[in-house]
């Protein structure tokens, strides 16, 4: 109210003002001078204004998605057994110090130094310019920090899927090569204004160049460091080895789609004026629609198929919900998002035997939720932004597929080569935790150890 | 500093100009003018600042009070035994998901499109204006969003309560009813500006129209339901259930307690001038206040009473705390915030035995938490808010109590009739983990199947 | 983009006027009025708007903050034996309330109210104006929510050291007077502006005020207290007594890294200019690299010397790095701040196992992560600011350390010599949930009142 006031005081009193003047002498310069401050009384947001309002925006946003980082350490803590738990979390509070030590020195500026339509930048560490003398549209730290949470949410989407069998040392060696170098060059492709982006391709958030390509890393490194012991049985049985703690996943589900409005909302990258800001708010309540369609979709088709509802499963639906809508959730309808996301949840329902089926161990469901809900999601953007096309959106999906697989494959096989990736069958029969943490999880309850 | 300096500057400069022309020419117009611009010299935030602002206390007190579907998870995983805890997760993230699916087909439009006075709104989805179109005060998905979380919050409140022996699908159907229609319509009468709203009834952020009504609801459920089996003793004896992780429901309620920041400071519904702001920040002090009276107070009781402090009990006194200031936390003083807050978590302490010896089975102490501290919340507003009366704040209380109850009534006994709302026997002392999720909550630790 | 326009439009708008106004008649004030005119098209937020950025810094920072008390009550339930968890839940969340109340009623205005240069205020509860008329640079209650949080944090730090021995009574006794008095004295003589301000200590967010302060208030109640029963063996063997949950120890963790970009970010105690938006964003990402230094010094070096990665020291890792770059978050380049975190990681490694040595039994290893990490992150402050000397910071950590030291052993000594700090030998070895919350924190699964 107050200040609708005071903007109508002001036009009056420039009105007034060049009248008075106008009225003195009939000089022509008065009356263009009129339109002129008439156009200028703005209700806009000053720069500096803006300038705080985005920067905000993007420590917000990240740290949200930073709270991500304890969602998967959560999530996974509670998916696996009790006898690699302690590895478990380890191998997340590590991978996501390692994503933030190696995007600062290499990744960030490999990603948007002076991409410019090509497939990387000039690598180096990050240089943050004085606080008194920044300027541009926010500030650096800021974006850096956000694009940082973004690489390190890459590197928690493959620490799922391999669980319970691979080396601490080999998987911390991975994270520093998928978040300084992997991640940063397809990020380059796209964010950084290299050659896919100038090819019209639309991923807003990262359903493909966050999600998808911890999905394809993932699902390379499940391949080549194979499945647990006693997964599968020779006669072709799958064994489930249930997770130690159903609440431990439940809160690091509730943590992620806390996380994910920072994920998507931030990737606004604006909310200066009211558009930004709208955008940013439509965008929270497609988000929190598209993953309550997973949730509900995975639910109503458990429920149908098997007579009972998987917890897991439920959860895994909110997550490919959100993962669905990640490629463009600012242009659906309300409507739409929840179509979306309920595609996300029912491809976690058939997804995950399949991928048994496959023999696959994916101990989290992260294949299904991240890359499958990702390609998902890319594909459909065009149905709702007319910007986007389905075959630049399958390049899309097809190159970063391509490399990430490529890449991330021999990095692995490197490793695998010269360090080994997976803990000897003695050694995962005891578990991570007494093997290589020396800490259990649960000393006083455990009787995980004994299980296969 | 620098602002102050910049507008000294412009006054200064627009006293000149009008100066010189004033001494040009002997204008009337001139002098008015100078007055004009004289006033127009705000040092208010612009339109589209204030919007971005307002939206801003949405999506951000959104955000947190979202958050607290995790912290009703959470408490309720820790109350429960073992044998039901996956069960009473999969209830949390199906209500949450239900209640933004609902609120957006039905509810948000039945409880604000058009009141007008009367009984309840036009239902129908809800339409988001394109953001580069919105106008107003603050976007409106951003209120979406922000009204759909209290709407989840208040299906939260019921599943604590009825945990541990009603259906899965019982429950989610009875939550679609409550957050698509029940919680809209006694909503309408408030916040959407119907007939208690114009009747003068005070209720800030909701003891009585979200606290209240999911403690209302939670009531007859339990009634309806009946206690879990082995909870009373036919020889009148109460039997403790106690509830399988401490520090799970301790982490709910500190979740709650962050949560509640947004929940009462974001129900300011602006943040763009010096008052709302203000406002927001002494709601902040006066909620944490609050909620330290009622731990306190629930403590001390504690130790005098029994010698001993039972941790639930210090929890509860904590909510009960919160739930009392959520009627009016913005205009007690400091002082009178912890008072009313102690006396919620008094009302715990009595509370929870009383229930007891009405054999009312409330798993998690909603009842006295949400239910008669909020009635003793709404009540106390009076005493600090002039404008409210404490006949119309009974008035208030009186109806929707009568509504809720009455209307969730015939909701669980249509469900009961149609599907049942409750497991057999047997099936209970199972434990609805093995029954209707087919995933046990710590398959590795879980004795509780053995215990009744 | 269209704020660039509005600008320059107005500027030419006011160009034109003046051209305008000077050609119709030469007097001299029109052309003095032009330049202040241009002076004053000012792209700053205006003062309002201002007040709300700082304010909203505030209570953002604030409920981060908060949500570290959560953090400090998970690491603790985590660390100590399943027999003490309900008791550790029960401190925290009394201490937190506690820390509320009495800041209120009297350490805030003890540590703001008039210190001007003397060691400290006039206590008494604190006045919050009526936000119609709240004036200044921010919201009053905004500033004693944030400075709250801080004393809070103290306390948290204090209860983890003591765990598993001491009496419920007389800590929460201890954390009226540190919370009340010890912690606003020390405060005062800095951020009250007391004596150590004028001297020109520097302490950005608190190593030394906050950290420090609860290390030494910890160091000296385990002096004074003992250690846990079993802890060292006469032949001068230290066992091991493991943490019950190691997964809830990494959420702490994480809840702890989330709330201090808020510890850190908030206290740049401004957020309405483009160089104190660009300044919370440099103070995020230094926080965040900070941390990871830590960590991964911790686990490099565990592995290099044991061969195993024990997950509590990286966890500790983490927070030593946090604590270690709190003096200073905002003036150190990014690798700098990478090296003082690595070394606070490097401090935890070694001092563990030296406290043990000099048998001071710190449950969570709160001395070396609070304290000596607090003292190191103090005194390297003046390497990367200019303003900051080692002689005055030596004098800070100095008189700071004597003060807490003395004042909380007299204040242990008291309670000793009153109540009694600690339980009997039989209570300690039931645990402390049975004897004195009466809750047991896993009823179904404990089996930790049989060890030591």
């Amino acid at each position: 109210m107050v200040q609708r006031l005071t903007l109508r005081t002001a036009s009056t009193a420039a009105a007034l003002l060049l009248t008075a003047t106008a009225a003195m002498a009939q000089v022509p310069e008065a009356a263009e001078a009129a339109e002129a401050v008439e156009a200028a009384v703005s209700t806009a947001l000053p720069a500096d204004g803006q300038f705080v309002m985005n920067t905000l925006l993007f420590l917000m946003g990240g740290f949200l998605v930073m709270w991500m980082a304890a969602g998967f350490a959560m999530l996974e803590a509670g998916m696996v057994r009790s006898k690699n738990v302690s590895m478990q979390c380890l191998k997340n509070i590590c991978l996501y110090s390692i994503a933030g030590l190696a995007y600062w020195a290499i990744g960030y500026n490999l990603m948007y130094n002076g991409v410019d339509g090509g497939f990387f930048g000039v690598p180096g560490p990050v240089d943050i310019p004085d606080p008194a003398t920044d300027s541009g549209e926010y500030a650096v730290a800021s974006d850096w920090f956000f694009q940082m949470v973004f690489c390190a949410t890459t590197a928690s989407i493959v620490s799922g899927t391999i669980a319970e069998r691979m080396k601490l040392g080999s998987f911390l060696v991975f994270v520093v090569i998928l978040t300084g170098i992997l991640y940063p060059i397809t990020g380059a492709w796209q964010w950084g204004e290299g050659w896919l982006y100038e090819m019209g391709f639309s991923d807003f958030a990262g359903s493909t160049l966050v999600h998808s390509v911890g999905g394809w890393a993932a699902l390379t490194g499940a391949l080549i460091v194979g499945a647990r012991k006693g997964k599968y049985s020779e006669d072709g049985r799958v064994n489930a080895l249930p997770g130690s703690s159903m609440p431990l996943a439940t809160l690091g589900t509730f943590i992620l789609w806390l996380g994910w409005f920072g994920f998507n909302g931030g990737s606004q990258l604006a909310m200066g004026t009211i558009e930004d800001a709208a955008s940013v708010a439509k965008i929270f309540m497609n988000t929190n629609l598209a993953a309550a369609g997973g949730v509900m979709a995975a639910v109503i088709l458990c429920q149908i198929i098997y007579k009972k509802v998987d917890l897991t499963i439920a959860l895994n639906g909110a997550l490919a919900g959100l993962v669905s809508i990640t490629a463009e959730p600012l242009a659906p309808s309300a409507g739409l998002s929840i179509a979306i996301g309920a595609v996300g949840g029912a491809i976690v329902v058939f997804a995950v035997p399949l991928l048994d089926k496959l023999k696959i161990d994916d101990v989290v469901g992260a294949i299904p939720v991240h890359l499958l809900a990702g390609i998902w999601g890319t594909m459909i953007v065009p149905l709702s932004n007319g910007d986007a096309s389905y075959g630049v959106q399958l390049v899309g999906i097809v190159s970063i597929g391509a490399f990430t697989v490529v890449a991330s494959g021999i990095v692995w096989l490197i490793i695998k080569a010269v360090i080994g990736l997976r803990v000897s069958d003695e050694e995962e029969t005891l578990g991570l935790d007494k093997v290589e943490v020396g800490v259990e999880a649960y000393p006083e309850f455990s009787t995980g150890a004994g299980r296969i």
